[in-house]
């Protein structure tokens, strides 16, 4: 997890550091947090060839002298687990929202790209992140599709995931193991994968939400290394103590720190790190990013050269990056210059050894790689709207029951006639997007209470096909249209009119755009959502979730509506 | 560094922590040392398969349960540095010493065979230590031989080493790259292995006694990882606080921990190890091994939890060993019973979840393995005698002085006529035995003070040739013959007598029998030595050390007289 040595380079730098001839870079008059020994130290510090060379020593020179005016230096920070695709950007608009806020390097499982484009995703997004001003390391999804009860635009199977650890071996991990009733059941597939990852030498991800007692201890018997679903500091102890890593999360969906930091001692800390999961735009733009869950933490009464290591030393420690997380001499020199350990207000950021960002803004813009194999991502069915026509119009239904800014869901009954513009319940749809199948999955939900128009998303966890949620049928088909035109995204319709659309035209996820254009186009569609009369603070990330089926506890997907304790596919109408 | 996963075993593994089926081995009434929490947690522990499969749960069944009565388990202990050539023993004689002490595996250096050797000491010692009842880690030998001025028996440069980290990819990291001039200087050899380390992705353990300042920061640029020469808490605080874990060393020849417990606080935990490097067979059977580096640690005060992490997860940590040093589902069953956090008494001993030792006794004895291509490293030049023959015998020359238990000498002036029984200095001479060169190298030693007689030695860092110290030429002579006939060894003569012998034959550097023998050889030995008039404390360690020409001032090698500050060959007449 170390680039290549250059010997050239090695020896100039073994120069520098005697003090033999001038550096690159020189930071004098800084506090340096040392995440080694969770101290501040006050020492110069030189750089050569974009890495740390030396602490300390009178009378250095270098190209250039950085005064840091007492402001602190500190690595640059490491999110170990996020999903780009959901703040909606792509590496590039990612890079440029969060490297201003000092984030360094992330460890991100691109499993919502792999999940519409396989293989060709994951190539898609290193590509993508090739030369960006920060480094992202791209897990092996694990996962693709979460369950077998829905159509994604692909399918890895153990063989598919050897070849794809074999492909990139470079590779951190396999991505979070999500699929815990197959490790516990002893499912062969997940079984292999597992096994492919260890006997290739990489660590597995976990994911393992509320999961205790002998299914815990089940699960980690597959050497999971990972977690960031705790809820409770009751949880992350048990799962500390059996092992695993854990990563308190602090996101945009998911909000756990505060919950968590009890669990942060002298004995826990060295285990420790802070990861976000997933991170919307909006909350990019409103609140940063790593620097945000820093302010987070230490306002909740952690030590901040504490929190400071969960964001550095100790993510690289769990991936094995052996040049990261620390500045001392031969480590990249990835830092962030910050006014504060109170407000984490980042000054500049440097990416091995280059100024790359300072007072919130980027200094170079960043160029879009090519996108081109990305953007065709949604087939509509060609009979969508026969089979959009086929809701029962009477009748005991089953009932998607939505809660304001939760992800699960109640199950419940309702009747097929209640539903329409300003009744009880509304139409949803998911539409299968990737293969052309044709599947088109119905239900119905409570909680949108539309009083007219339609919502199309094609952001829809995991398998991300089309979900649709109106007051008619007719609506749900405009709407998918609008959606299908963008090449993917948000759009909220109403009367044959399109009052806010978000496109998202890579693989239906991301925004070619920036973080700014990207929240304003998601805030403007929220308002639309709004004048529909929907009051759900986040109408499109509960639309997002509304195929998930593995979470409780109704779900609908392409091939219908799911009981999510049962897992099992029921029907519709009772 | 994980083992493959056997998908049937994994499966049963899940189905025993889940309560389905009974495990192998649960222990029960414990205390449980979590090294992941600095916590002792009291619940039930559940093997199956050779792992740890579950902590706690209620009701459970197993083949056979162990009714710990209140005794603490925790992971068996690894040393993260040591060679276990010091200990005169082979591996399977170190195994049989160790184990009963509660350790459970050690990463070592080769290098003492490796010199002798080549590769093929190497497959020798990872062949031998096969089916041990504990694991041992070979890394790859960084400088061999230490020096230019010295002939040893294999030379590994640049591409051997590229060649033998290909062969074997599971070693644990490339050696202690003791040569840190070779690193400040550039050179492109030294500079060619680490990139051949780095390149494949292994780490590259450190050796830099006393090393401080920009020289310290300028070897750090080649991304050193470990260093286990501290001597004060000064200098272990500044490598910390330089990225490196540092190994407080509590060994025979050097004892440090004592030094460098002021240096263990919250901040610096997570990056301490304790190691050995070396371990005399005398030692072995009167303190034991990590067991007695806990006691020092404790009795000076560290946090019992604090003290064994040192040596369970933190070695793992730095070698990047995911199932080892804690116990938690998925984590090896390397196991220890411990009467108290006191006297770290070791009452048994789990080793992939078998029992192998009680009580100080291990359970089954340790078969050897074949080591004929190991037996005859000594080879005497044919004109020995005139070489022996030909030390000036007037005249100043320079004399080696030797210090009671240091491994530094001083540079000293004296008169050749001064030399021979019960004066003031006695003949030296390093006799090249590996290549058949005919290397003699003379000297003059004071301190050793023989009214008579002559000691001969293989051991002799770190090219391992034939060292004699001697009243007169003849009495040298003698002495060499006597160890060459033995196929290596220490030796004692006097008036054509054999006062006393420790054979050493594999090698020349290892006994085929057990630590308590060879511990009392040795003794016997010593003995010898005392009634020869020597009152050096270990006066074979200062022999083995003499040749040694990257300790100061003035050292012997088979080429001659090494001036170690000038770091050449200098005359032995003035």
């Amino acid at each position: 997890m170390t680039e290549k040595l250059e010997a050239a380079s090695l020896k100039r730098r073994i120069r520098v550091a005697r003090g033999e001839e001038p550096g690159d870079l020189l930071f004098v008059n800084g506090k340096v947090v040392s995440t080694f020994t969770s101290e501040v130290l006050e020492c110069p510090v030189a750089v050569a060839e974009g890495r740390v060379c030396a602490l300390g020593g009178e009378g250095r020179e270098a190209d250039q002298v950085v005064d840091l005016q007492g402001a602190y230096l500190t690595p640059s920070f490491m999110d170990p687990h996020i999903h780009i695709e959901s703040s909606m950007l792509t590496p590039e608009g990612f890079a440029e929202a969060v490297v201003p806020h000092g984030t360094g390097a992330t460890v991100s499982d691109p499993h919502e790209i792999v999940n519409v484009f396989g293989m060709a995703g994951y190539a898609y997004m290193r590509e993508s992140a090739r030369d960006l001003p920060m480094d992202i390391f791209f897990s092996i999804p694990s996962c693709v599709p979460a369950t077998h009860l829905e159509t994604a635009g692909a399918t890895l199977d153990a063989d598919s995931v050897a070849g794809a650890l074999d492909a990139y071996p470079d590779a951190p991990a396999l991505s979070e193991m999500m699929n815990f009733p197959g490790v516990l059941f002893g499912v062969d597939d997940v079984i292999h994968k597992i096994a492919a990852a260890r006997d290739r030498g990489f660590p597995v991800d976990g994911h393992s939400p509320g999961l205790a007692g002998p299914d815990l201890d089940a699960y980690l018997n597959a050497l999971i290394m990972t977690d960031h679903e705790c809820m409770t500091a009751e949880e992350a102890r048990a799962k500390l103590r059996r092992g695993m890593w854990v990563f308190m999360r602090e996101g945009s969906a998911a909000r756990n720190l505060l919950d968590l930091v009890p669990v942060v001692d002298k004995g826990t800390l060295a285990r420790l790190c802070i990861a976000s999961d997933d991170r919307h735009p909006d909350d990019l733009v409103a609140e940063g990013h790593m620097d945000n869950a820093l302010r987070v933490a230490v306002g909740a009464g952690v030590d901040p050269l504490w929190a400071l290591r969960m964001v550095t030393l100790n993510p690289a420690q769990v991936y094995g990056f052996r040049d990261r997380g620390g500045i001392a001499p031969g480590f990249r020199a990835d830092l962030a210059i910050l006014d504060s350990l109170e407000s984490f207000n980042v000054r500049a950021v440097y990416h091995r050894g280059r100024k790359v960002a300072e007072n919130g803004r980027l200094l170079e813009a960043i160029e879009r790689k090519n996108a081109d194999a990305m953007l065709s991502s949604v087939r509509l069915p060609v009979d969508l709207d026969a089979k959009l026509n086929a809701f029962p119009s009477s009748g005991q239904v089953r009932v998607i029951g939505v809660e304001p800014a939760q992800i699960t869901t109640r199950s419940e009954i309702g009747d097929a006639s209640d539903a329409g513009p300003g009744k009880p319940i509304q139409f949803l749809a998911v539409v299968e997007r990737h293969r052309g199948t044709g599947n088109v999955g119905l239900g119905f939900a409570r909680g949108f209470d539309l009083e007219g128009g339609a919502f199309a998303s094609t952001v829809s966890h995991d398998s991300h096909n089309l979900v649709l949620v109106g007051a008619s049928p007719l609506e749900m088909s405009h709407a998918a249209r609008t959606v299908a035109d963008m090449g993917g995204g948000f759009a909220v319709v109403r009367k044959g009119e399109v009052l806010a659309r978000l496109p998202l035209p890579v693989g239906g996820l991301m925004s070619r755009g920036d973080a700014r254009k990207t929240a304003s186009a998601l805030a403007a569609v929220h308002d639309a959502a709004k004048a529909c009369g929907c009051n759900l603070p986040a109408p499109f990330m509960t639309l997002a979730f509304l195929a998930l089926p593995v979470i409780p506890s109704l779900k609908l997907t392409d091939k219908g509506l799911v009981d999510v304790d049962k897992f099992e596919l029921v029907p519709l109408a009772l």
